[in-house]
């Protein structure tokens, strides 16, 4: 540690007490990197870990007092390296930051700290009658503040949408350590620019949220489930195409193919159609005679793709397993090796195109890709699935990998669902967004962090300052 | 006309035609306000309308060499004076960018230029059972556009949203007349930061859109009407109350009070009961058994309030006659006076408490404060009628607008539910998000429009260079 690590990180013990400032090597590797394990990652000088907005304040004055990068993060779940350290740097962990300070029915909202798991605000409304529905498939135990930081989504996005759609309002600690209080309590509101949803899926560049109002839903009924097996993937892209031009709008239509149906039933043995070539799941969650007909024009659309068989069912348990099948899907493919994971969003009419695609690039790379994703709103996570140990299949992953995102962009989608951009995709951000768009981000980031100071290098890479000044004299020429 | 002024208006015509500039002061007069009618508003130098994203582009380049600030606005519906002239200025019509570019079924989305009147979509898009829900009272005049520029609501919101949750992507002119395209059209899609829900709700001051991609919903049921009448106009707050608390979620709940009643039933006599103190007007568009249960919640709610009648009908003629009593509001409310329209959200908890309040500023100032508003989700429109030829009624007025908006801040609501700051609300929007939001603002508006030529001194006042220069320097200090 050099002697300038060691003030700085002497501030930080004083200011939030020792057992808050981790520099253990042996610790803080443990928070080194996310879920994305072929990703890039550096080794943090210091593991901060605050129990109060307070503390991320001092923290964030100590860093910018020293010019040290911050990397916030909750859980670690994420799937891009947005979390990952930064050599020398701070990685400020969220995690202990974990009250729902409030529930309130009357307004069908909750404010959270960011250290909630996802499930716990899930269990913390249910009681109420209340539901927050974005449930990425690290539910269980993703935080909300990583979920802010990606604009997460899941399963339930068809219908209900993703994290941003639920966020009233934010408290977010600038670089400099001052407190922003943004949004509202009310169900409307136009005063100002809309911050908050400037803030939702930043991947911590712009600031560290440390406080979130959100709103909350009426629990829906249960569910309906229906299961549905066919001889090509594709087919289940054609039931969607008729599902958006029908009107209909499921609680969740999810597809997985054969390679991830019988690593799935490897697995948690849920008797699913291993002969099947994909399968797709449905729910309707509108209750009563309209599920019912939800569900029968569902069977309709099935049957007319060519479904080889359709079942649906009310009994929970039946329908909790294939939920499982569909959320263990990941935990599944990575028994079979090492997995790139693509999570691409293509307009819905192109949800056949796009699985075709996968297909034809997984023939190309003589590989497995496993097609598994959110049909019902086209965001679709195709997994490359190789022997990292194997230079060649590497190599040749990593080219099937890089297909696909160019195959979504191809077709009007982004290669940024809901997973976030973080190190793995920050080329592909610039390459999606284009030239005009990456001057205004690093505009937009100089405004609000000017010495790089919050998660460098993650989400796009920042440019001169040459080019920055041509940026912030746009209308000055 | 200054010899400056002839030189740059010599070069939009020559970039747009003599027929898209234009100079008589008696037509530019037309445009130099929108329908803040005691709003302040300067004269403008040329009203520019032009054709296309490129004549954008040159009016834009035009102005950022010459320094002539640029007020963007569509048909001048805006209750904010947002839309008014700067002297000297251009003021930058955009109605004749009125073309509906596309629309998609199998993406369930629709491609607007920003001139396309509000009504002009929605009729666009029902052929293919398709809505686009935001609808302000407005609708059958009011812009996209300008929809965009304010986030507009309307009377669907209590269901389905405001303006910002349908942008799926824009197009943008920045101010040095770059063209920025952002967002998508998928469902979900993180690619960067949300630029596009930024420029929503940002009022003409970050660049100009040209361009938007509008998500659409299938065309819901034939909505069941309920009204109901009542003793106090505070009892309707209650059913708002109860409707949030019993996990309600009807397509349209709107108050009226008796001031409101008379008006409209003089005007277009709609056999309202003017006896009742207030009206409570509700729709239920979940077809079927469903849309059933809902009326038969809320006519129990509404009765368990106190309410003296209560009816349904899902005789379409009676129900298009029940709403358009709601959306004559304030025109018949015009008929009595000039008016100061308010556009309060509060949590919808504060439904109730707000009511009460306005009453006792009405009575406090001696003057008639109509009550009507989107009860359903708390943004409610209290209206000060007064004599304007009067100073004394004139002053009482803007004693009680002003009461009226310190009420709804300190209930936790905001003083913009869907109407925009524009000119009128600029010193309290400062009130209401603070000196850390408020610099962020400013630093946004820097980076994007550093010259502030776009609409200046609407929304928020632009700070000194040097209090921008604290902040620009924030993690640097």
């Amino acid at each position: 540690m050099t002697a300038r690590t060691t003030t700085w990180v002497r501030e930080l013990q004083d200011a939030l007490g020792r057992d808050s400032v981790l520099t253990d090597p042996e610790v803080t590797a443990s928070y080194a990197r996310d879920q994305a394990m072929l990703v890039q990652a550096g080794v943090p000088a210091a593991v901060v870990l605050p129990r109060s907005t307070a503390e991320v304040v001092a923290v964030l004055q100590v860093a910018s007092r020293h010019g040290v990068p911050v990397v916030p993060r909750g859980a670690g779940s994420g799937l891009v390296g947005g979390a990952n350290a930064i050599d020398g740097g701070i990685t400020l962990v969220l995690t202990r930051m974990d009250a729902v300070l409030e529930v309130a029915p009357a307004d069908r909202l909750a404010v959270v700290q960011p250290g909630v798991v996802n499930k716990t605000l899930r269990d913390a409304v249910r009681g109420h009658g209340l539901f927050y529905p974005p449930d990425p498939a690290s539910y269980d135990w993703c935080t909300i503040g990583g979920n802010l930081a990606v604009n997460s989504g899941g399963l339930c996005c068809v219908k209900y949408g993703v994290t941003t759609d639920y966020v009233l309002g934010l408290e977010v600690v600038l670089a400099d350590g001052r407190v922003l209080r943004t949004g509202r309590r009310t169900v409307k509101g136009v005063a100002g620019y809309d911050l908050a949803r400037l803030f939702v899926g930043s991947e911590g560049t712009l600031g560290v949220i440390t406080e979130a109002t959100l709103a909350l839903r009426p629990s829906p009924p249960a569910p309906i489930t229906l299961v549905a097996s066919f001889g090509t993937s594709a087919q289940t892209g054609q039931v969607v195409e008729r599902v958006v031009t029908s009107g209909l709008v499921p609680s969740m239509l999810e597809v997985m193919d054969q390679t991830c149906i019988r690593a799935v039933d490897d697995l948690i043995r849920a008797d699913l159609d291993r002969d099947a070539q994909a399968l797709l799941l449905a729910q309707s969650d509108s209750g009563g005679e309209a599920a019912a007909a939800e569900i029968a024009l569902l069977t309709r659309l099935c049957e007319e793709a060519g479904a080889d068989f359709v079942h649906s069912t009310d009994d929970p348990a039946e329908g909790d397993l294939l939920l499982t099948a569909r959320r263990m899907a990941l935990p599944a493919l990575e028994r079979l090796g090492s997995l790139l994971l693509d999570d691409v969003a293509v307009p819905r009419s192109q949800v056949a195109t796009f699985i075709d695609g996968c297909v034809a690039i997984a023939a190309e790379a003589g590989l497995v890709v496993g097609v598994v994703g959110h049909a019902g709103d086209g965001n679709m996570h195709p997994t490359v699935v190789f022997d990292a140990a194997d230079d060649d299949q590497r190599a040749r992953a990593f080219t099937a990998f890089d297909a696909i995102l160019a195959l979504g962009l191809s077709l009007g989608g982004t290669v940024a669902g809901e997973h976030g951009v973080g190190t793995l995709k920050a080329d592909w951000l610039e390459r999606e967004i284009g030239p005009v768009s990456l001057s205004v981000h690093q505009a937009i980031k100089d405004a609000l962090d000017p010495a790089g100071l919050l998660n460098p290098g993650k989400l796009f890479r920042r440019g001169h300052r040459a080019d920055l000044g041509a940026v912030g004299a746009l209308a000055g020429s």
